[in-house]
């Protein structure tokens, strides 16, 4: 199928530093990838013409045509798990809550779960998501289902070596057989990996010459139980296992020092960065701002729905900015666009797709969102990319393209029944609640 | 009119601490008060029975019926200079930005980007706003007109005190014909006032029978110019000059000490907490945890759009505790139910309306908001507190009721032409910026 944009103001995350990085044009979808981007309506009688019969014409007047979002670090089916629990300590989260409902998840909890946190993120104009949770076969036939592109991570932790190794076997049979899912090995955490586990964990990285998708430095209690029982911080302790020998996405790094951050700048290690969970389980403030300036590439993600509580890509954009504005005290850390770059060209380099995703180029991917200005939040227009960052909302995304093909069109979900999606996750955390 | 709104899910603010502050049940209203809240079908029933000849149904099922949001500190008109600079040092912000704009705007410019803020105000189920500008007057007559409750707080600063003199008078005159309009003095801030304009603020106070909205402690500038200039701090400087004689309403806080905080909690002095306007602009974390232990009312603000950059009390509840959360890293820090609280009860208590609005029982006014559900967002539903405070959105409000009047009716503004308000807007801005 073929699609022709039009009208648009086309941000395509490409425009040189210091050059206005919008414009009105037009853009054509062949297949899956993108034909054309151009500011010339020429260009788009061209491509109509050469697509007259098999064409699908949006009309992007008053609506700003971008690249979809990249949620570099969630658990999806925990959407299923929203709410159970919140504004207790980490521990009781975890232990009195979290962990006993998730030993009850199964396969079909994970599917089902993962369709609600899908939904969600289709509608709010995330394109990809890089996810890490038990059943992750569960989340690739979802995520194929819907039609959403997903980084799918089965994740060894020592307690679960045996369904890791059923797991990622499943995963990786699945794959050719999807366009929209690929994998990641996902080495758990420093304090759920034993080195034996861990090892394992890099060799089939190696073996199946795909990246690594960690928990790293979210807390100060891992810090300082790496630090006693290695006497290193966990940064350098992955560092000498080897782990950064492989493209390696980091999720949160918030207790890393300069030492850390030169690691993982030398070892062109992706950090997730995860602003609301961060704050909501007062983990700390990573330090963005120090990260990038360090040449470290950061993009961004909402980690669980149960830690946020939802999967919402504009809030963590946003919350990025203020939080760091106001970490560093300087009103002019993490501009808009920074922001934006986070949520979009950096998140696919996190997943080793530069150039492919989180663009508007001719031969990249076509992962394309239509967001909607007509609104009085977002007036009056003086500068779209301050009105993205820090006034759009996941609700202002109208139109959503994932591979080529229309899963979002003006706020309906066309590959999925929301009311059944909703309805059944609400039934299974009835039940795992045993209500 | 009368308005019988049944099946709902009706979250009163009012519950006893420990029990759960939401029931199903319907809820009455007559003229403009709240005549019944109830569990029982009978009464709805009986209600109806009562006035079936002036009666509107609502059929509220799959959604919250609550009281709604008071945003306690804002400059609504600056709605109109949203985005016209951002990421920038808040002296240049203000200096070579805002303040020559600022320069050109009558009462016209004010009119018509108070319509702007009050629309996206509404449609997010903002029932209240306390505001502080120059023309007032205009400010007052556009919130009457959208049927929105406001405090309008004429500012009285030292380069324009004629003008301040000639604008409370109006509003004062205006006042009577509204049913929606209420006044404050706004002392604008201590950097701003020679002590003999703040004493004419305070004794204007007094003899109208009115409170007080004051700048208090935003930055670490003002705290150290009043400290070298006055050798106290601004919470110090205003408790001796007698402010506090008035009912006084703080906005930011941010810079103040236990000392302060004391001085706060004693003189009843309400502190309007405006989270994201205080990282935007990099002015510090407000100790609200402390504030609140120490029994001072805290509730929330927006503060101007051109500092947000947007009016959305949502936003402030989610961020208000996520933000205390990791700057005093403890998870437990602001729950949900105590952001919600702020967000209504406490912001009631701010204007000196306490028991009348932010909250639904019998005898209070009909300011009355019903939130949707039914979005992938917001399910599955196990908790619905958490569900508003850290997963809804504006845009999840459907219907609006202020004073006894649908003001808002399935997400359309019924007392506003959402297209004429924002494209006037968009003239005025062109028109400011030369365009």
């Amino acid at each position: 199928m073929n699609i022709l944009i039009k009208n648009g103001i086309i941000l395509p995350m490409n425009a040189p530093k210091g050059e206005q990085p919008y414009f009105c044009g037009c853009l054509g979808v062949e297949n899956n990838k993108i034909a054309f981007v151009s500011s010339s309506s020429q260009e788009a009688d061209k491509f109509l013409a050469l697509h007259k019969d098999d064409c699908t014409v949006i009309d992007a007047a008053g609506k700003v045509v971008m690249p979809g979002l990249i949620n570099t670090h969630t658990h999806v089916a925990m959407a299923l798990l929203r709410g159970i629990s919140d504004d207790v300590p980490l521990m009781e989260w975890l232990q009195e809550h979290i962990w006993p409902i998730e030993g009850k998840m199964g396969y079909q909890e994970v599917f089902d779960g993962a369709r609600l946190g899908i939904l969600e993120m289709l509608m709010g104009g995330t394109t990809t998501f890089v996810d890490m949770y038990p059943y992750e076969e569960a989340v690739a036939h979802a995520a194929d289902l819907a039609g959403i592109r997903a980084v799918v991570s089965p994740c060894p932790m020592d307690f679960r070596m045996e369904h890791f190794e059923t797991d990622w076997r499943k995963v990786n049979e699945f794959i050719p057989q999807s366009q929209v899912v690929t994998m990641m090995m996902g080495p758990h955490a420093i304090y759920t990996l034993s080195d034996k586990n861990l090892e394992r964990s890099i060799s089939l990285s190696h073996e199946l010459g795909v990246g690594s998708h960690v928990h790293l430095a979210e807390t100060e209690t891992e810090d300082r139980d790496a630090r006693a029982k290695y006497g290193m911080s966990p940064t350098e302790y992955f560092q000498k296992a080897g782990l950064f020998g492989t493209h390696t996405l980091a999720a949160h790094c918030v207790m890393v020092d300069d030492r850390d951050i030169e690691i993982l700048a030398a070892n062109k290690v992706s950090v997730a960065h995860n602003p609301q969970s961060n704050m909501k389980l007062a983990s700390g403030i990573a330090p963005v701002k120090k990260m990038l300036d360090a040449g470290v590439n950061v993009s961004l993600g909402t980690d669980g729905a149960s830690s946020n509580n939802d999967l919402d890509m504009w809030e963590e954009m946003r919350t990025a900015s203020l939080l760091q504005k106001v970490a560093t005290m300087n009103p002019c850390a993490i501009p808009a666009y920074t922001a934006l770059e986070m949520a979009t060209v950096n998140g696919a380099k996190a997943i080793g797709r530069e150039g492919e995703l989180g663009i508007l180029t001719p031969g990249a991917f076509a992962d394309i969102i239509l967001v909607d200005l007509e609104k009085a939040h977002l007036y009056p227009h003086t500068n779209i990319i301050s009105e993205l960052v820090y006034s759009a909302h996941a609700q202002d995304v109208e139109t959503v393209i994932v591979n080529g093909r229309i899963v979002v069109e003006n706020r309906k979900c066309l590959t999925m029944n929301a009311q059944e999606v909703c309805s059944t996750a609400q039934k299974h955390i009835d039940e795992l609640l045993n209500k």
